[in-house]
């Protein structure tokens, strides 16, 4: 699939087919994921496929309990009907973890050191145009403690759990998400 | 051109010809950045789109400044070596700047509220591998405070200035930056 077409048409994907991801396709986007640019080339990311249905449960668990701590935090109604069921139908769930220890020159700059996640976030959004160009679903998904998950994946205690990424066929159409126009958002300094 | 080609092919430019971007190609590449996943669709990103040879002056003072203090700091031999005049010729330096008021739900989790700048990340991938599917080079450039950068691209307070994206046609071979092999930054849990 042409680059500009994946971009424009990958779509948060709600809903999930439980049809398994062939292996071969899940290792393609495992290596889309690796090429991804990072400061040094520090390559500050691991990823963690989960299929295992004790722990889809134990990350839904913590899903509704973080979400339900957001809504009385935020008073956000959409928060109160959001449903994490997708993290349980997903045929995988891939956790993207970062290494703080594998941020670049900018670790010595003061309030800095955040490239070892931005790393991870240009990891992420290849997974997720991979996907969509093997004309799978995708959902990036942060409601959950950091503690909580490292003890949940068994992540030791420096690495920093970036996001959840649940992959699998969508089983619904995916929401529209609409764009405010490129002329609002940019300035030009000539 | 095909995702997975732009995934792997993209490379770090440290070397632009002065040769300027067209308009047409600029705009698919802002479009592209702003099709973007984002928390809550809050599309926490805005873009400064810089040509004027006076601010890309005081962007490589700033640039040379620190990574004078970074060499100082961190002994890094390689910073010393570092030579920042890819921001005097790059034709355009592109300033990706995130909004910390459009974080998504995160922002009520203790330690969290970094989804604004993840989504402005999730852009800037966009936008290199757009570049590179246009035949463009791009460099992902972070060596700078963030105080100053506002003060020269005249960027509110409250906003974050995450990255500036040198763009332009390549003037030499991008450096070879290899990729530990997958197997080695997975683990399954089934």
């Amino acid at each position: 699939m042409d680059v500009f077409e994946a971009i424009k048409g990958r779509r948060s994907c709600r809903k999930f087919s439980p049809e398994p991801i062939a292996e071969d396709e899940l290792n393609l986007i495992l290596e889309a994921a690796t090429w991804a640019p990072s400061a040094a080339n520090n390559q500050p990311w691991e990823f963690i496929v989960v299929s295992s249905g004790d722990i889809k449960q134990k990350i839904f668990r913590e899903a509704q309990e973080r979400k339900q701590e957001l809504f009385e935090k935020s008073k956000w109604k959409w928060l109160d009907r959001y449903q994490v069921g997708f993290v349980l139908e997903a045929p995988i769930i891939l956790a993207v973890v970062g290494d703080p220890k594998k941020a670049g020159a900018d670790q010595f700059l003061e309030g800095r050191g955040e490239s070892y996640a931005h790393g991870c976030v240009a990891a992420i959004q290849n997974i997720l145009l991979s996907a969509h160009a093997l004309g799978l679903g995708s959902l990036w998904f942060t409601v959950f403690d950091k503690r909580a998950l490292r003890e949940i994946l068994k992540i030791e205690e420096g690495k920093d759990p970036i996001a959840l990424i649940c992959l699998g066929k969508a089983a619904a159409d995916p929401l529209k998400t609409p764009r405010v126009a490129v002329k609002d958002k940019v300035r030009y300094l000539k």
